[in-house]
């Protein structure tokens, strides 16, 4: 059996990410792609590293285009995403790569992306552990609404969401600092992006607690934890087009024993088919380049207190467009690791 | 039905990738893999970016461990590959990814390579177009040992060989410079392949007709002119890891027309399924990594009479490993894409 | 004494190249800054490496804001560079970045930027072999307008003149390939310079002897030759932001002897302050990074009867702004190095 | 007056930026080179990015070749730089590059680097703010034995002083996390320094309070706090050269008001000629790159209770061979930024 799927918004580096896991997923069919200013052109003036499908045109974004389908996934701008929603079938299965439907808290939404809150779809991360006992994975099955998490989030999230759960971690006393690849700002032109302001330089933004990824944080780590987390978060743009390597510190609760806590990280994710805990080595962006993997190691530095725990994801797959797929497989009753099993593209 | 395969010399850049195309595969099944100062390691110590066989160890490189295998792949350094493939079955189908049994020519070997000729295998090249008429594919198929070409070589000769095999271009006025990745290099340890040398650095090197891929090159486009071709080929290392970008020039023959060179490259390669023929754009390395795919575009620049083909691969992937896999197929008799169909990871 | 400077489009990199070079000469003091969009903001933030003069406001640029001046650099748009140039008094010195001026046929700048020719200045290379004897230094002294030369044509011209000019060389048969860094293609937003496109990626462009510097760079072979010289000539844009690397090859004229080209090349350059002549090692980029040096290394390939003459430079410097103080001093009859006598920076 | 200067240790790194910053300084003359394994080469073939020492010879470090010089500046190994030491005369300014006389616990040295304590210099960070009141800087006048600071410490210590010293920081809440360039890892081949590791990769190092400039942190900022301070500390190794942006946060203290930190930020370092402190924007690698300057922002969010002072630095310079100039200019009474005062390149 094979489900036809749309992307709309595929001309974006999102959009382009979704168009090769599609490819490569053995259960899918391509149907629709969907822009706004770029309709008409071609997906290989847009996306050259698809050769397969570099005859097919770009066709506007609305109702017509992408009704049909058994699948539509939304890479779009925030705000677009929740009108484009409104015109699709109920029965028709939407993964949201935005923003706008991730959120709980309409006040969250509001005081970081300063529109009005269109809702809340199930979130789409399978692996987080929650507070109430499970994971999220048991909430997608059969699913038609799917919000795919922020990719800092999701690095963050599952660094910190067991030792949360297990109450060995003080949620209130969270840093994260990342490295993160250029692909994750998108392909809209900002001189700020410009090759020559990137090479060889580091740069961190979004500092002081106004990243917009902030209260998804904080969502996801209260739902492990059982009590209201909170965040600093600070991003660094570095040189790499691809990738998140995050440095996630979390000062111990007092109950806290590190022996535990690894114990509680393997039972955790020891049968995760995506998470890799680490023990001798350290992450890399690298060896999780365009894979659905996830990469941890824990630390513990008893001289602070802290537990530092570095993640490592890609970013447009286990961060966007893999998680994506993975949602999509079980809301469809599919084997959740369909069409995303291979392994990362290094050195 | 599936194939076991071993793969020796599996702690380098290439063995990697022959691991990572290998566990692609619909029709192979791992077996042993081997290394000589890195035998008893884990594969997850080596190649992080493969947690499917992280737990598998390397084994020494020797007769008994390469035994047993339907396929052996070599990635080993030159003069070892022929000891080596001394101890293996006649029935055993053996791809050497390394030079040992690429040249025909013993005086050209010892001139660049200084050690005895060990001989000449199939050139493992399938798309190379032959003065004689036809490609080199059809003599792949059931072939027991294959050379995998060079990696600059494959950038070069698929760029030019269809314009020569129709005596559009002058054999004896070749100019290639390519921008090459420091992959190709492998993994050993040298000063000049430092990061702190390579980042935001770019530097040639084998300057002067010294490079020894070049016999290999002049080889292939002799055979596709049908007369002796000579090259000056001088790499420029440039800070990506992985990744050729060759430009190619040569002069035009005399009864050369542009409109006719067209046509002559589509009639050879648009067939292919790994060659993309790009009209309205330009190759780039990004379109092609992790690829097997080959990006040509053809200009003719009329005031200086001569075409420059620029090529674009991954040196890991058709510049190497993709191309084992894909004389692998063609000696096993399988379908010659089967396992390498995939798009690029770009950005 | 003391010259006062001004630095007409002083917001893009070569005017803050310029505005770098001017703080560390001892002789200069800056004037004006001009910009046209950019007018009203700060230096610092649009160049916050210099913060000596972070909190000196951009002017626009006209005739009254750069009137006064010893000096004016332009490092302006081509066409817009003519149109401010005459406003400058005659007895202000002159030095334009741009290529309004520095082609001396009228058809050769219509076929290659579209517009009316503007005129012919003194060209700023002094190191350049004249086949009439001499350099071209001797013409820029008390000179009062100087076209800088473009920064690709600076790589090659100084790789190939003596040769040229000693007959060594064929005039007609140079092949020059460079890798060059993203800076030179200025700051203005372009889709296919966003670090996302180029990080890890090289790709050619002005492919098939379109780029605009070929004329020039004929302009000078030709003047070097003393008989016309045609180049073929290719950019390949690598992850670098500084930097030109060029593989400039050429065969060899009958009389042509390898020992003779060096001894040609030792007498053209060992008193040239910024050319280094590499005998046991190969230029790179990172070897001339912020300074106004350029590294050149001679190798002869017999098989192909091509020399290789590998040229490295820092396009900002050597290749514009530096390039455009040598040249100011020559004109002002300054010491010829002031300013310019500092190591680059490396790794 | 001209002082004349010896490096020991001058084919590494840290060793070559000592070498370009002295010969750009005008009261400084080059005296003997030094080295190891590198004696008797010339410093073109290590450092050919400074042609105008090119021809100099590597000597051996040894008391005979260090004797006679005003200055000798030490650039190697720690431990070795000990034993050097003990060698030069009482009258001759030492000032050693590494990291043995940097602590004042001997405990913390042997828990750390596992030898013997060789004793404590005087620190060479002329900006510290002391908990005692006034500067660093007013210790190292007339003084014969400087310790350089370490570059990562630089990048906190400078970052976070002010605030505690004005007690509005809690001292034993500090996490900082740092985006570092490879050249602070020095010359030496390790496998995970190659370019194809590097390239396109992001990793963390020394995690879990195990890098050994904690101890050194620790120790200014208990000098700055006036009572005991603690620090997470983690750097992440990306892909540039030069540079370090480091992501420093502090839980704030009870009396915390960032309008009053912004006024204690601006007092302790408006006058420094080397510390930019940034308001509308945010530090880069970039903006730094070369030259010897410290670019700071302060940003609160006031939702954790955490002020996040993002610094930028090059590693080399300001990380060390600036540093190491600076304290030279005050310790012989030179002008503190004589040789210094140049802005960086960029981009």
């Amino acid at each position: 059996m094979s489900y036809r799927v749309a992307v709309a918004g595929a001309s974006g580096y999102v959009g382009g990410e979704l168009l090769r896991l599609i490819l490569q997923h053995p259960e899918l069919e391509l149907g629709a792609v969907t822009a706004n200013t770029n309709a008409g052109q071609s997906l290989g003036s847009l996306h050259p590293h698809l050769p397969a499908i570099a005859d097919r045109l770009l066709v506007e974004t609305n109702e017509a285009n992408l009704a049909g389908h058994d699948v539509v996934f939304l890479a779009l701008p925030h705000a677009t995403s929740a009108e484009v929603a409104k015109t699709l079938s109920d029965s028709t299965l939407v993964l949201d790569c935005g923003a706008d439907f991730r959120l709980e808290d309409p006040s969250a939404w509001e005081k970081f992306y300063g529109t009005p809150h269109a809702g809340t779809w199930t979130y789409g991360m399978p692996e987080l552990t929650l507070a109430e006992g499970g994971k999220q994975r048991g909430r997608l099955r059969d699913q038609k609404r799917v919000a795919v998490p922020g990719c800092n989030v999701t690095a963050l999230t599952l660094a910190l969401a067991p030792g949360l759960t297990a109450g060995l971690f003080d949620p209130t006393d969270i840093v994260s600092v990342m490295s993160v690849g250029t692909s994750g700002a998108g392909r809209a032109l900002k001189s700020d992006l410009l090759a020559s302001e990137v090479l060889g330089s580091a740069r961190a933004y979004g500092v002081g607690g106004v990243h917009r990824h902030t209260p998804e944080m904080e969502q996801n780590l209260t739902k492990a934890a059982g009590v209201r987390a909170s965040v600093s978060f600070t991003p660094v743009l570095v040189p790499i087009s691809r990738g998140i390597l995050a440095v996630n510190t979390v000062r111990v609760a007092d109950k806290f024993d590190f022996e535990t806590l690894k114990l509680v990280y393997q039972d955790a994710y020891s049968d995760e088919p995506f998470i890799q805990l680490l023990s001798d080595q350290l992450p890399t962006t690298a060896a999780v380049l365009g894979s659905n993997n996830v990469q941890i190691s824990l630390a513990f530095d008893q001289h602070t207190g802290r537990v530092v725990v570095v993640s490592a994801i890609d970013n447009l797959v286990k961060g966007t467009a893999g998680a994506a797929i993975q949602s999509m497989n079980l809301a469809l009753g599919l084997a959740e690791t369909s069409g995303l099993m291979f392994g990362a593209v290094a050195p």
